[in-house]
């Protein structure tokens, strides 16, 4: 493997994972020569190969930055975080924040109907990310009922996976309600901001079989970061 | 008709047209009275026909007001704001702000992909409102290739009507992007708004037949006054 392409690599590496992340600058042409100990042809060749990933765009006279993104979430499909990001070419991962179990019904309500989640639920707030940026935070309402044992999983991952692998319930349908919001100070925390940015509150259902409700959701959205795709007949 | 019948459909017009507005208080007990001339047994019947069409609550020891309205809007069904308003039980008005002709086509880019409104153009912004309350201002770039003198045309009424009645259009698809915003000072002006809101913005383009792009727009909508209803599969 050529030295450029190698090095190449590496730096892509770092923008995927977010440790170099949006908006930040990447090594300029002579960093690259002295962290590498390498020619500037090399040096050019690298920067090349990193444009063509199509993941930085350089400014003249500033330098070369990793471009921001900005992730559409289809609105009449769920793909679920992790399966959304990847189809975008990102990298994500998840934070539990806290959970507890609640013994009563929760009440949830969507499109002016108020839901009941079945109680014991488990009531679950995680941080999702891609690139190691925070994109959302959620809470999540799920009834034992349906997943007995469910806070014995491995929380970081999937739960439409964990839903269906480990207690085979399948999700027939998903009822959410979306509006726009500024966002708290709490959101604000998570997502590591300072200044006022527009969110997507999210609060929805989810069914397995008919009219069961497995799980409700509270979920808040960076609004700088995040698009609803709608494709709608008249 | 008994007289409380008739004044309470007096005041539910007021109410229904937005000269009481939502948040506003309606007359009390002791105002009927004097108002109208009537006795406290007439004005508490008045008070009692209101409450029953569900426009208003009572706030102890304050008086009754007329309700706040959040309206839901499918993300997968554009009825339009006429008949999205109608459905609701609002009074949908609308109001032409300015309009002008632009020779070249006009791209707007949703999902990523920028679609081309074939020139001239027809640039229409238009304040659409329910029961007197700005909800959404647009901006629609309608391709005059398919509707020759459409500026002709009433345009504080449905477009997509006359796009389907005058013009014979038949409205196959509608793509649209969501995103929240903070609205700017120019919105805040057409809302007649002082405070910092949300609002969630709009960008779509309106096919006819296979491929063919009939107008693009740019959407408006008050956040605190508007819900996006999805019905998602997993």
């Amino acid at each position: 493997m050529p030295k450029y392409y190698q090095i190449s690599l590496e730096i892509i590496g770092q923008i995927r994972e977010g440790t170099i992340g949006p908006g930040s600058r990447i090594p300029s042409e002579n960093e690259i020569i002295s962290s590498y100990d390498v020619s500037n042809t090399t040096a050019r060749k690298v920067l090349q190969e990193i444009e063509k990933a199509g993941l930085v765009e350089k400014i003249r006279g500033k330098g070369t930055f990793v471009k921001e993104f900005v992730v559409e979430r289809a609105a009449a499909k769920v793909l679920g975080f992790t399966r959304n990001m990847t189809e975008q070419g990102l990298n994500p991962s998840t934070r539990v924040i806290d959970s507890e179990f609640l013994q009563e019904d929760v009440p949830v309500k969507v499109s002016g109907r108020t839901y009941r989640i079945q109680g014991p639920v488990l009531k679950l707030r995680r941080l999702r990310l891609a690139n190691r940026v925070p994109m959302m935070h959620e809470t999540r309402y799920i009834s034992t009922i349906f997943c007995p044992g469910i806070a014995d999983q491995d929380l970081e991952g999937s739960l439409y996976h964990i839903y269906r692998e480990m207690f085979h319930q399948t999700i027939t349908e998903i009822k959410q309600d979306l509006s726009a919001i500024i966002l708290d100070e709490e959101s604000k925390r998570f997502f590591e901001l300072d200044s006022e940015i527009p969110g997507m509150l999210v609060v929805g259902v989810t069914f397995c079989g008919k009219d069961l409700v497995l799980e409700g959701e509270e979920s808040i959205y960076r609004g700088d970061r995040y698009k609803f795709g709608i494709n709608a007949t008249p």
